[in-house]
């Protein structure tokens, strides 16, 4: 991959106010942004399906296009400063038509970040899977599947149970499959697709960090953060975790250099055998971050924003010894209670309807002991079932 | 005064998300009271005049029938459940419609807050020392004044300078007129109209004091703070300032239940012979309290809503020893610069141009030390312009 360089304009160095982002995808990631674009001084402009979305609720500016087309995505950032995204899973058809017609013809307007390109590196797993060994960033062996003969033939001679994983669409366990012995043939008829295969680990547990790389170059880093899943999706982070990461971060850095990544990039880590392994990355703000918030000085969202914009980074404060944060995930159709006593501080996301698992808000946490955020947490949570 | 009890219904015990809220007024108080009902859950609605307010930028839901007419707020409120004020310096007939139809029919919905008799009350300056008076609550010595007679004959009785306000509809200095031998004449041209008069005191500072009360009775009480004005608006406030209040907060506390207060309300004192005198009240969040947003634990903004939705009220806790606010005020209609370098956060207002003395945005300091924070402040400020 070659370093390509950004187009460079005025408004890179120092951007005037009522400037128009734009986000593509309108979910509770978008809707956090455009809190944050407000106190920046960005309009922001939100591409998505449905007009009752988390992110059309807090901004006038949206399009209803639908995400499916060249024309739609043309239309949309017709009259856009900035473009960024709130999920890697944007059809590719989009990215293709942003990446040539972005940098393709040297356009400046709307500037796009993270560059088109990555976005459609980073949402197939192994083309991520490239990336991160070009970098020589630890990551769990892997192998490309495209036939069921060829899992077969892996499955007779590795080690079982291994982990099957979509290569584009997969998240919070959906595209997942366990390969053992006993159910090899029910995975039959995932095929003709496009998968790889990995080892599954008995990891000791899940980090998370996030690391954000400005138009200049600059870096912020956020606090390494421990994120415990419950039925694949992240059921409560906290931190920050005392473990050395400098070694794995100055890889990090080389690599968003190289690429010439702008905005927030998150990795999910396994920890295993003592060492850190990349689970996945996230071109993008990302649920483990969400403590940012309240308990660091500037949120995931401002510096996602900031990198874009091209304003100086540097990392975020802390604004308490330890931080939690508690996801609200609905467990069937009926609607969550609004609790008149919360400890915590509550991040509400709008959705017209709650669902099987859909992730309906969170609740923000930061004092002396972690311990007693989690104890406090668990308790502002059972209030809203 | 009598205390009337509020009508109850469940809703303001454990009220459920999506509920409705509106707010009159579109300025960067209403947008920021709005930026925090999106995290609470609630769906704001704003009555104002222009599209292009502050507060229009930050919802899709708003209404620009103006404020004038009993129609206009009566369309309005048919499906809130909430309402609330930017200001108090709302038209009487709206008050008026509202006092009449949320106490006087006995209708729970919406649920207004403050009580628009209160706002009524506050609004006119007259009425307003009335109330401190009659909870015994240190303010300046006053005469009522609705003709230039009866201020000839007071300036005759009393040491000159003194201050002539206006009873309605001042603020910022707007409306406040010296009184000293040699002007007399030139304000002539004032009357009829109504006035207060006060002394002019050589006070020593300006503080301000938030004090919050739900609907069940609960208090908070903000930080006190230091608050520099220039050209009669603030320019910067800072804090926490070490003085006692106990004894004044009690006082208050006493008035808020009598007068069954719900919401944020907020005093401006003069410090003067090393006293607390009360300059004025406001009924609303307050300019004073913008560094709530980034050094405490829940903002001024959300503490007025979960005032409103009878939400479990306590002091909100500082996030650093020392906080700072700077104010960002346009000094014509040059527009202000976005620096890419700051070292406080940025709150920005989406005002559609830069008028001279208009608040365009603010910016929120903490740490541990005051005075390190005030420089800060002023050498960020100077990129803007």
């Amino acid at each position: 991959m070659q370093k390509i360089s950004i187009p460079k304009n005025s408004r890179l160095v120092s951007p005037t106010f009522g400037k128009k982002l734009g986000l593509v995808g309108g979910g509770q990631l978008a809707r956090m942004l455009v809190i944050d674009a407000h106190s920046l001084g960005l309009e922001s402009h939100v591409l998505c399906h449905h007009k009752d979305e988390p992110a059309t609720r807090v901004t006038p500016f949206f399009s209803l296009d639908g995400m499916a087309s060249d024309k739609s995505i043309k239309n949309f950032v017709k009259d856009l400063d900035y473009l960024t995204f709130e999920s890697e899973l944007v059809p590719t058809a989009i990215l293709r038509w942003l990446d040539q017609n972005d940098l393709g013809s040297g356009r400046a307007r709307p500037f796009v970040f993270p560059r088109p390109s990555l976005m459609l590196q980073i949402q197939n797993r192994a083309s991520q899977k490239k990336l991160l060994e070009k970098f020589q960033i630890p990551t769990l062996p892997w192998l490309e599947i495209d036939k069921f003969e060829k899992l077969y033939e892996a499955a007779a001679i590795k080690d079982l149970p291994l982990i099957l994983k979509k290569s584009f669409g997969g998240y919070d366990g959906y595209g997942t499959y366990l390969v053992d012995s006993k159910k090899m043939e029910n995975l039959k008829s995932l095929f003709p697709g496009s998968f790889i295969l990995e080892p599954r680990i008995s990891f000791e547990r899940e980090l998370a960090l996030g690391i954000v790389r400005n138009t200049k170059g600059q870096f912020a880093q956020l606090p390494l953060v421990h994120t415990v899943q419950k039925d694949s999706k992240c059921d409560f982070a906290a931190g920050p975790i005392d473990f050395p990461v400098s070694g794995m971060v100055s890889k990090i850095k080389k690599m968003m250099n190289a690429v010439d990544y702008v905005g927030i990039l998150h990795f999910e880590f396994f920890l295993w055998q003592k060492k850190l392994w990349v689970n996945e990355l996230a071109p993008r703000v990302h649920n483990s971050s969400h403590f940012s918030m309240d308990a660091l000085s500037e949120s995931q969202f401002t510096l996602h924003l900031k990198a874009g914009l091209g304003h100086r980074l540097t990392n975020p404060r802390q604004k308490a010894p330890h931080f939690a944060m508690f996801n609200l995930i609905a467990q069937d159709h009926t609607p969550l209670k609004n609790p008149a006593q919360l400890a915590g501080r509550l991040h509400w996301y709008g959705k017209s309807e709650s669902r099987p698992g859909r992730k309906m808000g969170h609740i923000n946490y930061f004092g002396d002991s972690m311990a007693s955020l989690i104890q406090l947490g668990k308790t502002d949570r059972r209030r809203f079932f």
